[in-house]
């Protein structure tokens, strides 16, 4: 098969698409034919060298894809050759096969195109285990989500919205705070003209937020415990602003406040099934009612990766970027 | 009736046992003629003047205390007059009489002295809340006890002991570590000496602490989570060392750990009265088996609470440092 392959750790030039052994399908497992996978930040940093890959996974990149069914390994009950799916995987989607463990896989959501499949199930995997499974957000409580228009972001706030919470995100320019409105977000802040501390307690009659969802890490470490809410949950599942934050403890702990910091890859086969399966209960319903659906800034073919990890690191994008694996196949 | 009152922030030379008006019964509230109280560190806090006293707390020091029930306000069911008790205060413990929601007190448990139940309910609460309610540490996983022979430390021990977790302590002196053993620490960590973060990942096989119950705060933050095994809880539930923590989130997001910062003192009466409820549930019955205790220091009479402050100051206390209020009582 083909994959993207990294030639040395560096910059986006530094992906091509490559000739590989194809992957072996272990007992549990089955092999995925990918249509489409999509880019996330992990991948930019894996490309980069510093993103430790977990053992055993795929050295390729790519945490998740759509594609069809064409082996089911020892022990595999549930799917058939031929089944249409969507995969969380630990690796490897940059690919055109990949080998996951069953409980990774769910059928392709009714009413669901592969190209936008192919973005779901990164992100709703860790908005779901972060915010819903180990946040505990409810409806009436309020969410601060952090990078609103980002896959994380534009997911976040539609489920936030769908299930009764308030929905508050900062991005950086007018047209995302726009995206994030329309997809049902109750306050935009423009972190790059307003505090948003300051508008947190203003629009929450100075209480603060129940669950803060952020991808910034040290530079907002402090000002997030500052804008949580008694009792409020601060998940924290990217470091883009940095790796050392200083914190206030005397804030978190007047607030009986709580910092997580997560990461949905490292986990294990089995919490990521936990989440899989989940998140399917939850949230495949709303997709077939059309209530829920993935938020895809551009589509581009596979071989044009590094493009797309320039997208990604220029941030203009809103939603995700998708890179279609079934267009260059034969190719 | 005479209190403590503190003339103004400063020393243990401030504690003055002064007359002062009553207090007044309200709804869902009983009196307590006060037996014994303990002193914890947040009255020597409160006494600087460096602790917020909760809105609607009692103006005097005290946490916890034994007593008998004097007078039931309206609508309290379950205690008469005559009933000798225990009960975890947000304040006003280091008096003849205190007024106190109903569902913070329970009744004095078979076999333990009155003097002895005076040191009972801030640190059984604040263990029980942290260290099994929020953080759910269950039999066969690791807790680190920073500061092992304090009042919270000796019951986290035996506590952690009992229900079949392994226990490793820091604490600063031979005895202060023998003192933990014989309650039932697995591992003694002096820390003037040796490097708990090391200590830990030695004893664990390299894994760390499920659960960290710390004290220290700003000053322990970063080993803390260097501590931490994969989805470790850090429990802080004191800021001893500083309010400022650096913290390589990196280290916290690798092992999906959490920080918490709680005080049992700051809660709402109806989640202090869960929490009683939940720790008599548990505990009470340890307690009548003699399979927990309080370990006392010394007792004082209240009119010695300088001199108690001092001692806890001092830190070569092991256990809790009594105020006997009986003793005064009408001399």
């Amino acid at each position: 098969m083909r994959a993207i392959t990294i030639a040395e750790p560096g910059g986006p030039e530094q992906l091509a698409w490559t000739e590989v052994p194809d992957p072996v399908v272990a007992a549990g497992e089955v092999l995925i034919q990918v249509t489409a996978t999509a880019v996330n930040r992990a991948d930019t940093l894996q490309r980069m060298g510093f993103y430790q890959v977990p053992p055993g996974a795929s050295p390729y990149l790519g945490l998740e894809c759509s594609g069809k069914i064409v082996e089911v390994g020892a022990g595999v009950s549930g799917f058939v050759p031929g089944d249409e799916v969507v995969a969380l995987l630990t690796g490897g989607g940059y690919a055109e096969l990949v080998a996951v463990p069953a409980g990774q896989v769910a059928p392709l959501p009714n009413g669901m195109a592969a190209l936008d499949a192919a973005g779901l199930m990164e992100t709703l995997s860790t908005v779901w285990s972060n915010v819903f499974m180990l946040a505990g957000l409810t409806a009436g409580q309020t969410l601060l989500v952090h990078g609103g228009s980002s896959g994380i972001g534009t997911t976040a706030i539609q489920l936030a919205h769908e299930f009764g919470a308030r929905v508050i995100v900062t991005a950086g320019s007018a047209a995302k705070l726009q995206a994030c409105r329309d997809l049902g977000a109750d306050v935009a802040v423009n972190y790059r003209e307003e505090d948003f501390v300051e508008r947190v307690r203003e629009v929450t009659d100075g209480r603060g937020a129940d669950v803060i969802l952020d991808n910034m890490g040290a530079a907002y470490l402090d000002p997030n415990v500052e804008a949580l809410a008694p009792h409020g949950r601060l998940m924290i599942i990217g470091l883009q602003g940095g790796v050392k934050g200083e914190v206030n403890l005397n804030n978190l702990l007047r607030k009986w406040g709580t910092i997580s910091a997560t990461t949905v890859r490292a986990r294990s086969s089995e919490e990521k099934a936990q989440i899989v399966a989940a998140a399917r209960d939850a949230v495949w319903p709303l997709i077939e009612q059309g209530r829920f659906r993935v938020i895809v800034d551009r589509v581009l073919p596979v071989d044009q990766a590094a493009e797309a990890h320039r997208v990604i690191e220029d941030s203009g994008h809103i939603g995700k970027v998708v890179l279609d694996v079934a267009a260059v196949r034969g190719s």
